[in-house]
């Protein structure tokens, strides 16, 4: 019998609770043994929910009660997250968090103290939601090289890209309805923003270098100027944009973003759609690889907490090799990485032809029905040298009293 | 250190031994230890591979090494492969394998060997080549009542399917090119029958149950009369042609069966063409997740084989609960599963709308330009009364002096 406690009882720290009552027995079965919810700690009280007796308020009493060998994060946040499972870790017990604002921010240290005190700090659930993809890091992919990671793994973004995509709607729209819908917050802006998007590939690269990964090194960029026009372009080409987080090793270093991308039907990415996640590996032994699934969700990422509770239960006497170490990772300058980009022009082709060809060479163009504008595909060039040609072009649109640039996407589309 | 063997220097064999060189020390850090190759064994000398000086042709000297704590058996077939990995359980050894069909005829008696002995048997390579799907589930999903379980599990049969559906070729042409290619063997007929898929599935649904299955008692379906007509209609209807293992709990029972199934553009699986592989699972908590990536080759396979051999050298001393108990599953009669079918009927819709309004009841209908048939979609019913009422109708065509039902395929499409 292993004795646990849940820390924050929301909405996963709840779904955590009601798996642990609805599936004893097949979690018994798995952890070797019986695991038992002894205290929930919450400021609230819960009288009427099934867990009413076991709430408590006081940190302390979990920490002090050696009893206690297994403690779940679903708090969110730093504070108190990181001192209370510092604290616990310190003690001797066992964490699972769903934070991947933890994770992302002090996962290096959490992850010491983890192995120098013979214990587990597991996070299964802060990537994902549901999909197992840390596991699959650690324990599947474990004897081959990564040389990628890319992933959707953010559900709001997805949800709403995905809307604008099949009904042709604007930003604000979808965002609003995805606000009345709760699939998105009241203040959408770590989701829309990217900043959510940014800790998950953070933490998914440091898994895959070893190394501890910044996640304020990573270049960020939010979906909030996709516009119904992109979409309009995107189909025309057969392709849809997607708000991406992906790291690919370059030498030492690795090139790591958060951006919408265009994307075409033959990425594995492509059929990824609405609230789901869905993230791709690049491996040097098993080639391409692609897990998918519900990314957010109360009972989906209850689920991959419960998970890491049955492995801590396997392993109470032993750290698994999980994680990374101290040594910092060094994140590539965005400058230096390379894309294609598709480029909407103010404008007719033919009265920029010229232009167009001094600042980017050979070009796809795409032109839309109606529209005073084209767009453009460019050949695969470095971000410095796209912003060089880009003010170039830029420069001398405007001199002719004109307008130049109306959108820039990164691009991953084969000709 | 922890010394190893291979038995059986073939693709996967050498691939193993490729891994284990070029991947020592990332290995090493997953394992907590070195792993030594000791042995290979095989009939066949290799002077000029890495493993010459390794090389043995007696089984003996492998069984009776007491140095040897991990074999790794990559032969394939049951003799000798069976009793060979049985002595080196018997003999205290961790056993890893490839060879699906010795885990689906004796998977339940060499797993409990390996409990009683303390050691492991593992087989993610098995099924789905590369795709860690063996230990998503008994590793991530552990926690999850697993609903339903389908694939696509044989990378030949798939990438014969995709030819036919991308370039409207006829199923002997692609396999002469796919043998030509060396995708498909001189002698087809374990993937275009389905036996391997049947093999698959069967493991799949014993890890999902925890019971034996027999993989004889799966209704099995190959892909052999497949034709281009069939697709042809498949693009009219958004669809195309897959064949999946799937198995689904119903009550006590699974339904379980191999089959060519007509699938729609929303379907995870539909995106996954050529010589990949997908697995779609359906569990309570989690909800619908899929694992894609090479489902065979020399290094995507070994890859799943050196992951099993980490495993099995981080777990030295303890049995890993993992597969099924000797206790047998029932799997349900084909004949009482229910689906949709597609039908393609000789002759006009027209002057046969009553004959099928009487037999299967409101019907959605597709024609083909130029075609001497017309096809329906049924409303979902079991095989039985498919059958029922499929023959009513052929035996009404042949009455009138015609042709009746030219294909039925099973189909899950939504209206």
């Amino acid at each position: 019998m292993m004795y646990a406690a849940i820390m924050g009882y929301g909405t996963i720290g709840s779904g955590v609770a009601q798996i642990l009552e609805e599936s004893r027995e097949r979690i018994a079965n798995g952890a070797g043994q019986e695991i038992a919810l002894k205290y929930v700690l919450d400021l609230r009280d819960f009288p009427d929910s099934p867990v009413a007796d076991r709430i408590v308020h006081d940190f302390q009493v979990i920490e002090s009660d050696e009893q206690v060998k297994l403690v779940v994060e679903t708090m969110g946040g730093l504070n108190p997250a990181y001192p209370f499972v510092k604290a616990c870790l310190n003690a001797g017990k066992h964490v699972v968090t769903s934070n991947k604002a933890l994770v992302a921010a002090h996962g290096t240290e959490l992850l010491q103290i983890a192995r120098d005190k013979g214990v587990n700090f597991f996070f299964e659930a802060s990537v994902g939601g549901g999909i197992p993809i840390i596991r699959t890091l650690y324990r599947c992919l474990r004897g081959e090289e990564i040389q990628e990671i890319t992933g959707i793994l953010n559900g709001t973004t997805n949800y709403i890209l995905t809307k604008m995509d099949r009904e042709g709607a604007s930003f604000d729209e979808v965002l609003k309805e995805a606000q009345d819908l709760g699939y998105a917050e009241r203040n959408p802006e770590a989701d829309v923003e990217g900043h959510d998007t940014c800790r998950k590939i953070a933490i998914l690269t440091a898994m895959v270098t070893g190394k501890e990964v910044n996640y304020e090194d990573i270049y960020t960029e939010g979906i909030t100027k996709i516009t119904d026009m992109d979409f309009r372009y995107a189909k025309e080409m057969g392709a849809s944009v997607k708000l991406l987080g992906s790291s690919r090793r370059k030498g030492g270093e690795v090139c790591a973003r958060v951006a919408p991308v265009m994307i075409g039907k033959d990425h594995p990415l492509y059929a990824v759609s609405g609230v789901y996640n869905g993230i791709l590996v690049k491996s040097d032994m098993l080639g391409v690889s692609m897990y998918y699934g519900s990314g957010a969700g109360k009972l989906p990422t209850a689920s991959a907490v419960v998970a890491d509770m049955i492995e801590a239960a396997q392993n109470e006497q032993m750290n698994i090799p999980i994680g990374w170490g101290e040594q910092r990772q060094k994140v590539a300058d965005i400058k230096t990485a390379e894309c294609r980009y598709f480029v909407r022009i103010a404008g007719t082709f033919k009265e920029k032809a010229d232009l167009i060809r001094r600042t980017f060479g050979e070009v796809r163009t795409f032109v839309l029905e109606g529209a005073d504008e084209f767009a453009i595909l460019t050949r695969k060039m470095s971000e410095s040298e796209y912003e060089k040609q880009a003010a170039v072009l830029d420069d001398e649109c405007r001199k002719s009293g004109g307008e130049g640039i109306r959108q820039r996407l990164r691009a991953e589309l084969e000709d």
